[in-house]
């Protein structure tokens, strides 16, 4: 494949100073190795010798894909890799742990609320009934990764969150309790905006790229079990899957 | 499903002054309809009682959404919602003909190229061998919405480009041609930033959102027929799929 940055010359042939310095970042990042500090901004602009302006356009583009990380007061880093999980049935927890990392919840919302008339549809329920709505923020190893919004109806799940400790997996607790196995998802893919709300509990900036998933689970006997509405930091993590034929 | 909007309050109550104007726009653009001409800044500021420069954040954000479209010159737009494709196997002419929308393909690159080792593994082809790498700007009423770069192996597809016009189906041609059916795909998906090249050849900015989807295809016989990076508008595409457990 071509690499992103020798195919990114534009056809007229006038490379963009900031690409320039950005492909040289790159060498630098993979000699320094994940978690290292990045040297300061005013030595790496002379080392290249460009402005510190353009130096920051390179840096702030690394950033946003993921590839750097500012702590306030501590510096730069080389970023590890994005988290890549597959997408779907499989549980959260046992993908981040498959990935070696630590998986985690943090409860935001924990709420009943009618459905209003997509949802209910969606989930095959009478508007009248209510559904419960679980919000968390996904971590891995106590980085937040996305923001996760689950309705399932509280007439089919009445006593959902006796015993259920919300910082684990739904997944699991659905199909010990239950009995029920996730077999098919429908889900939708696209880019989104975080809203003031989302970047202030994912501790991103509204600008930052997120991918939106919006999902509808049904169990082993075609009943919607649940819509989730989830938020993912784009520079954080990816999503991959096999698709087959008919 | 809590509406963006609604569901976009910090926890500390207070409500961004641009994300207000925000929902009053989103309220504003379903009375207007889709492709209707959005009243000038100064009128909007007006009615809404906000400076110009907090109403021009609702309207970027809402641009970057995909649910407006400035044209320089003629001013902005309500847009039309965002084309929703299945992921992976079928063929773009297809799912974008199944949308209601006239599919093109705009042909960039015709070259042959050395694989590099990444690409002649995954091809599962001798490094010393050749790929063809086809690039096309993919239309839909011809409008850019992506930009795919195609590698398939000149080992196996000696004569392909022979009788193949390539602002068509490559999916069609290979079907048809050489029996070949697309029968696996392996996919990755994630948020990128377009190169300077990228968004010249997409018409938009490269800090505009971007989904990056990498695919390798295999064939009824388990060989692998091609490696495809596809680089699509975040604010005019999405994607959805449906998910099976086992």
């Amino acid at each position: 494949m071509t690499s992103a940055v020798d195919g990114g010359v534009p056809p007229h042939g006038r490379i963009p100073k900031y690409y320039a310095v950005k492909a040289q970042l790159l060498n630098l990042l993979s000699e320094l190795g994940e978690g290292a500090l990045l040297p300061a901004e005013r030595d790496l602009a002379a080392t290249f010798g460009v402005a510190r302006s353009t130096l920051r356009q390179a840096i702030q583009e690394l950033t946003v894909e993921g590839r750097l990380k500012a702590f306030r007061g501590r510096g730069t880093f080389v970023a590890a890799p994005k988290l890549i999980q597959p997408l779907g049935l499989v549980s959260y927890t046992e993908a981040v742990r498959d990935a070696g990392r630590r998986p985690g919840r943090r409860v935001v919302t924990v709420e009943t609320l009618p459905p209003g008339p997509d949802l209910a549809a969606d989930l095959s329920i009478d508007p009248a009934t209510h559904v419960l709505h679980l919000e968390r923020v996904l971590l891995a190893d106590d980085e937040p990764l996305g923001l996760e919004s689950t309705y399932l109806p509280t007439s089919r799940f009445p006593d959902l969150l006796d015993g259920f400790d919300p910082t684990t997996s739904l997944y699991r607790h659905l199909g010990t309790r239950y009995g029920l196995v996730y077999t098919e998802a429908r889900e939708r893919i696209e880019t989104a905006l975080a809203t003031p709300r989302d970047a202030m509990l994912l501790g991103t900036n509204p600008s930052a790229p997120m991918l939106l998933i919006q999902r509808l689970s049904t169990d082993q006997h075609g009943v919607p079990i649940e819509r989730v509405r989830s938020l993912y930091r784009g520079d954080r993590i990816g999503f991959e899957t096999t698709l087959r034929a008919g």
